[in-house]
């Protein structure tokens, strides 16, 4: 029996290292005031083609579900649209709502090499602010995750508004289309992104747009030069208060040639790579998107929010890459009975009393088998229970890396340190 | 816009109690040696209603979804099915394999007080063991949890072939309808109890079930009488085996009327409820399936197990009951600036740096209502950034339950310890 296409169950192994990067994001959210939310995974329908709510390639890939009261339903592929929909939902809800959710999403599209069915997200929005300090806040907590994890990285940040307002100047009509070309100049080189501009831009527009989105220099140096093209606009003036904010904070850069794909984004966008690594995919990203949620409201309700989306996908594969070895279990201790079951389970209940992970053999396996599973999966101590020793009221704690042993007492075991032993 | 019929969001106060149980549940697993893991919720059909997997009411309840190839899907109605279907694919798995997994599941059934369509499980479980000593360590994770919970509880243990044997020298034929009628004794009483079983069994089989299910006793005492009946079994066996092991463990009684609703149960059965609670459901349960592994891996392959599942949501329920305040978010301090929006992030930063979890005001409010909104959400400590106490080097801490004011020099701040103020 086979699982779904696209949809993965992770063993002990990935799991370890799936939760410890969810515990790092966390408690990352908790230090910058995010509250823990979680939404419903199924939505209705009408909420998740709610047209603003997504672009039209993921409308196709809802899972669609029908329930028993002949109800459309479907699984959610996101977890923007559900906060939008709560909020919208809960009008006198206190804001600003700063929340994140961490949880699954399907989308029924193809499958490639690192795209799945079932895979999931990790969120963290601001709605109810439309101060620059809540977009650096979201910046701030990226950056505060990324560096806890063991990779280079780098945060590159724009605002819709500028790519808007070189557009407008230099009488580029298709912005949204300009706006998804260059946003693959990153992937595709300058090569590709130019032919497809000169698709719908005049050669003149493509070689000005270019020359401005690819001319080098600091944040500063490069707003100063799109400032003398378009002259003053929101977008400049809220990217320079955004770095304002960002002045003590490593890894960020201005990169007008950021875009992000999503259509409701409306000003801030962010997006972090790793580098010198060989996942290429963004790793982080975001944006603010001020109109959708009142959209959602209806009538002329105005809720700016602004969020960040952590790729745990990228991520647990950018960990799996750097790991050896993995542990595949979070057991710290094995008890290893000698005909002495009773005793032995005695022995693990104190030990897990101290707050040690104790495993117990409930094989009845002899003592070579078990060490051997022990070894198989990485526990680190393996504690013998045998007859003899219990007469002079004694075990033996065997130090697997080592092969080192350590004869303790059972009193010994109440304060037992592993550390003195490893 | 709306949620789907019985599908919940849950907001923070709601979602911080259940990431405290659920952690608390996480780390009892890991000190009992099991790990983590998590199955896919999307599963193909045939592995959902494969004969020997759930009972048939809850195959009606099966949400259906057709992928865009045209496979038919279902998301998972339970946590053990994924986990069976996991070891029957993989057949060069180390056993035991320990495992635990916290995640959602969804059933299309009728909506009741207390029942959702989308809901959560928390399941534990030994794969591959056949040994007592497995079911005792799942009663004991059991235990170790509910005890650090702020309830009184019991667990009751049973075992099927108890009950089998007892069915067998009373001539009782329909076993399994005996055992589902005697599972409602603790909710639906003796007397509604008589009249169902009066209905395939004779007046003196009623009466000789009833007694010796009813009366009371020490366990061993109640396993004499069973044993005075049914002479020498193995599940009276087992269960003598089950109570050595669990000797030093309070809270645990046999109780012979306890049958539990699943048909795949072969042996050991259990269930915790609370005592003095309105909760009248039960917040954990499981048993020992030795069957349903083997089955779906074809051939003779024969693999026992054993599991555990906590009642995440009755558990909630009860905790929301059980307290009086809720907190709305993880927040220790927010930080109100008074027109010092950089001085003020940059203060907030700090004190993030040194792991407190803070919050920073985005909406440019005035004091009165940043004090306001850090009491709505019950945050403990307001941290006021003035123009001039900065002049000074300073700030002022305020202890909102106590309204106190401390200033602070920048310095202090480096080694802020909170519980000093409150």
């Amino acid at each position: 029996m086979e699982s779904a296409k696209g949809v993965r169950d992770f063993a002990p192994e990935v799991q370890l290292i799936r939760q410890d990067l969810l515990g790092k994001a966390r408690a990352a959210f908790e230090r910058h005031g995010f509250s823990p939310f979680a939404s419903g995974a199924l939505q209705r329908v009408e909420t998740l083609t709610f047209k603003f709510a997504g672009d039209e390639d993921v409308m196709h890939e809802i899972f669609r579900v029908t329930d028993q009261g002949k109800r459309e339903l479907g699984l959610r592929f996101d977890l923007t649209v559900p906060l939008c929909r709560f909020i919208a939902e809960h009008k006198d809800l206190k804001l600003p709502f700063k929340r994140y959710e961490i949880g699954r999403v399907w989308r029924d599209g193809p499958i490639k090499l690192g795209r799945y069915r079932e895979f999931w997200q990790c969120d963290a929005d601001i709605v109810g602010s439309p101060s620059m300090l809540a977009d650096a806040e979201c910046v701030k907590v990226v950056v505060d995750v990324l560096s806890r994890l063991p990779f280079g990285f780098e945060v590159r940040v724009n605002n819709r508004k500028i790519l808007d307002a070189i557009f407008s100047t230099l009488g580029i009509k298709e912005g949204h289309k300009a706006m998804m070309t260059i946003d693959k100049l990153d992937k595709q080189g300058e090569k590709k992104v130019r032919e497809e501009l000169s698709g719908f831009c005049s050669k003149e527009q493509v070689d000005k747009l270019l020359e401005i989105l690819l001319t080098n220099g600091t944040d500063n140096g490069r707003l100063k030069t799109i400032e003398d093209l378009t002259g003053q606009c929101d977008g400049i003036t809220e990217m320079r208060e955004l770095l304002s904010y960002l002045g003590d904070v490593a890894h960020v850069r201005f990169d007008p040639s950021l875009a992000r794909g999503l259509n409701y984004y409306t000003g801030t966008v962010f997006e972090a790579v790793l580098l010198d690594s060989e996942i290429s995919s963004s790793v982080a990203g975001g944006g603010r998107y001020d109109d959708i949620i009142g959209q959602m409201m209806g009538g002329d309700a105005k809720v700016p929010a602004v969020g960040i989306s952590l790729g745990i996908e990228p991520l647990t594969d950018a960990l799996l890459a750097e790991k050896q070895r993995f542990d595949k279990t979070p057991t710290q201790v094995f008890v290893a009975p000698i005909k002495t079951p009773r005793e032995a389970a005695q022995i693990a209940d104190k030990l897990r009393g101290h707050g040690i992970n104790v495993d117990l053999d409930v094989m009845g396996r002899s003592i070579s088998k078990n060490l051997d599973y022990a070894d198989k999966l990485g526990i680190p101590f393996v504690l013998v229970v045998g007859p003899t020793d219990l007469k002079e009221g004694k075990v033996t704690l065997k130090h697997m890396p080592t092969g080192e042993e350590h004869k303790l007492t059972l009193e010994e075991l109440d304060s037992l340190d592993l550390s003195h032993f490893s």
